[in-house]
């Protein structure tokens, strides 16, 4: 269907503010500005310059979030503003009656997510976590194909993610460790594809010559969980990756596996001297990689709210994968400190 | 670059007159609608209702082509109307001196196609024919790495290229015969990448039991083309493919090989009992395979205009396109006659 | 099946001369080591110490070909030595009642091979020629799979077939150039997936700077051939490729694509900075990549003789092949004088 | 170099005793036969039967290995015997001064086989374990290229390693479970490529219905190892795989990856209706994926052997793979006690 076409079919349009004005949030502007079923009314950022430039000539730019999140004009908001704010954005959100799309994690302290939890479920209130993956056509089709059972009970799923470039070193103490701030994407997978967690094992490690061991981080990690029904999940993390942002999943079953490869920059190989049908680029950024997911993430969000049904994944979601990876980061360190801090 | 900050940094709008509103113009007018730098102000079609739809709330919308083309509040137009009125409103356009993007091919009576050249020359009028495969980000990429001599001298270009489904029926015999209908944007390319062509070779064949038989056309060809360098191209052509819309061009040279592959619809991969890392369904639409092609045929007609530049590919190599078309259509039906009609 | 087992159910050996000593005869020679239905007993070459080498201690050597030919222990002989020689060879075996898998071609000279053709059946003789493609695995299962009606009827076969690394240049002259060489295979493959061919176009190219040109030869073909059923065969050929020995085939019908894809020395795939999935050096070598169908050929052969069966491929295929690579360069030779021997 | 060659070349000849006349005895004696520097000279076996078809017409066959170590026309000895005999064959092998190549495991009782360690090392005998993937020339390479430093310090290892079929039922309590029997090789391919483990997880899973669960093994499994370096090593192991033998190894650096990908029975794939570019059958027997690694085990072995040097992978490799599967066994039992036996 043309854009077109569906615009003129969109009957309501939900209003929508998004406090915060980074990365994220431009990604996320434009998914609305594509939507026909959504409109950005308001940017809310502690740089008005940065709230201005993202609201553009259509919407209203504030530097008090609060005034965002309760104008009239506003039916949802989209908080991607930095972590320490989500719990007091979500609930403002909800106490002004609005529902909420919130980037992961929740918090990096796992207690006061959980109590924001209990006051946005005794609010009644409606909250998206920003677990795009989910959304991503590949993977959303091999979640659709395992639910049908075209390889029969899921036995093992094999999820390698490996970021392009480490964050910056700054970033690295108020990122929450690996953890919280990276696998638990990865987490967020794993309870979509195999339902609740039974037992998780984790193990860290640093490159050589690591500062982020020094920051008491690690720069890799591996994290095997074990469902109820027995299904095992393995996640392979690293912070750097030579050729791009490495996003692969394998799920596997008795009738067979489906694999989510990676994707390139063109489907352009070439043949030489050196090598043979090398293939081009794999795709490193959040809007090349994820792109169609996070506009396919606002479409369920946008549904969600217009037919007044919950969230998903919801805020108990967001919550769930954060206290798994509370625990792997647990076990990583306790690991870590057995082995006499040996490892490199 | 998000879109917003690409629309906020374009100075001046280029206002655009679609004329025709079928598959294609909805393609076109979605790209107008995303390209930060072009306004759709008005479509005109034989079907009002159909210019109306695509008009939506922002355009015009008229029966009459020509007051769409001498509107004030058009700089340009696109001619994606049916092929035996493009000359026209290429010429109305030029006379009224509008820039025109007008689909392929310019005419089916090559000697029409001449003399609309020469009136535009003559006019000094600036024509972009809409051969989009040119602006393909995967082609593009080829063509500029042959260029940059990364595999030597191009010595061989090897083009499959197979329409999913058959066009109807009722369509052949309008649709001037493969050669100048489907076959025209490999012989475009092959001008792209090779020059001006020194030979040309063809021959056409049947499907059992086709109907395409008795209309005087042909279900596929094979066409062998020679620059004046050497160079040899050959391009393969079916009208049907079991497996999608087969599109793939190697290009070989003394130093290596690149391969524009075909696409696909996810990266995902099935294995099981039958098959091994089987991809998915090879993207098929034009929309779906060359969305992004005509996105930046539209960028690059847009740059042009502004700038006052020669568009390309322009009105001659429509033609040049054309003459190929012509002598390999000539060619075919000679071998098949020659053979006794006994193709099959 | 292991060898051993193999070995103790073959009941009749037969005993095998191998006229030559060349590269190709060492590949023979390997194959009937290790098959156990067959037994060197003879080689003969022009250089005895080239003989001796081969024959090593369980067979005899000579310099004087018709010795090995009719020795009594002797009951077929592998011709291949230069090409001159093979029909005078395959004549002495015949008529000596010996069976002949000779190399191709037949000769240079196609009213000679004619000549042959038509002696060779007066006296009922058994021979095959070394078409050994034919018996490579993955050509042998794609033809039974589009004989088994998967793809429907073929329409489309395209072949792409380059040297890794040209021939040296003296060999050009006695080469009987690059269409009797090189092409004479790919001609058979045309032959075998398509019967008999009703229409042949070919066009020769040149390097640059060749002195291959120089020699009355070229570097590069592409030829189109049509079947009697409509069906169209092209031929990509070049004498040099940088990443190996390209053997490819795409077999093409309404119902479905079976590709040969090239072969790789390991599985290994690597991904770097610079590229990714990239695969190992291509197979290069004859051995290499058509040992199996060396190995699959002679058990063809020996299959035939101890059944008192016909060869295939026969006599027949060798000349029908000759035929079709004559056309081909008569046509290849006038297209390029027509153009003013202008191609580079 | 053709075999011819080489043989001519071979100058000393190992005389070789197989113990054992089984499935990998068979694979062994074909390997003796083909390698120009080995010689089958005796085949013992309980079953004189199969010890006569393996022996063929040129080795002796007995029922009694002792008779077959001890013969002087013996130089080495391959055990492929069933596992509870490897100890008593190495020890004898030894105490005779005959160098021994002997199938995993050593033995299924650690203590055991760290008794037979020791009493080899005071005897100064030369024994390799067959560790044969060490030699796969995909693998061999990849270690290569791994210790070059090509992808910089190795961080992580991923293998994923599938039977395509389950072993009989009757097999798996006298197997030692999927650790001792199955993961070992994939456990030495770790040490082989990460030297010394620090750290070992384990977790065990049963397929629905599974009738190894009530024999206490395990269907499947993830073992996670770290080592000393920090480099983290993660196998996935499975029993059955629809789609053949799976057997791919991952390593990956700083500087990039280098994977070993599934080997197929040709190099055909398919495209149709309904896959794109499925592959063939994975290789799923020993000899068609590890043949050439198991002749090349056998020419390490023999030039080791002809030199007087240790053998490797030797047999302390073979009690340290056991040491760790003894390890993971012990882990994945535990961990499955502790989850309540609730593992499906």
């Amino acid at each position: 269907m043309s854009e077109l076409a569906a615009r003129s079919r969109a009957v309501t349009v939900l209003n929508i503010a998004i406090v915060g004005a980074g990365k994220i949030a431009t990604v996320h502007a434009d998914s609305v500005r594509r939507n026909p079923g959504t409109r950005l009314t308001w940017v809310a950022s502690p740089s008005l310059d940065a709230a201005e430039r993202l609201a553009a000539r259509e919407a209203k730019a504030t530097q008090d979030a609060y005034e965002a999140i309760s104008a009239p004009d506003v039916d949802a908001i989209i908080v991607s503003s930095i972590t320490p704010t989500h719990v007091e954005y979500i609930l403002a959100g909800v106490h002004a009656g609005k529902a909420v799309l919130c980037e992961k994690p929740v918090d990096l302290d796992l207690a006061r997510a959980q109590d924001c939890l209990r006051q946005v479920e005794a609010a009644g209130g409606t909250v998206q976590i920003g677990f795009n993956r989910r959304f991503d056509p590949t993977i959303a089709e091999m979640h659709e194909r395992v639910a049908s059972g075209e390889i029969g009970p899921l036995e093992q799923l094999t999820i390698v993610s490996r970021d392009h470039q480490p964050p910056p070193l700054a970033y690295v103490p108020v990122s929450g460790g690996i953890f919280r701030d990276m696998t638990i994407h990865d987490l967020d997978l794993v309870r979509f594809f195999l339902g609740e967690i039974k037992s998780v094992y984790a193990v860290g490690q640093h490159v050589a010559d690591s500062q982020v061991k020094e920051l008491g981080d690690f720069d890799g990690a591996v994290v095997v969980l074990q469902a109820a029904s027995g299904s095992v999940a393995t996640i392979v993390n690293e912070r750097h990756c030579s050729y791009g942002w490495d996003q692969r999943i394998e799920a596997f079953g008795p009738l067979g596996a489906l694999r989510s490869g990676n994707q390139h920059r063109t489907s352009l190989t070439v043949s030489n001297a050196t090598v043979n049908d090398a293939a081009e680029r794999v795709l490193s950024t959040n809007s090349e990689r994820y792109g169609a997911a996070f506009a396919r993430e606002l479409d369920a969000f946008a549904a969600s709210v217009e037919r007044g049904e919950p969230c998903s994944p919801g805020l108990r979601d967001g919550v769930a994968a954060l206290e798994l990876a509370e625990r792997a980061a647990h076990l990583a360190h306790r690991n870590h400190d057995t082995n006499g801090g040996r490892s490199k």
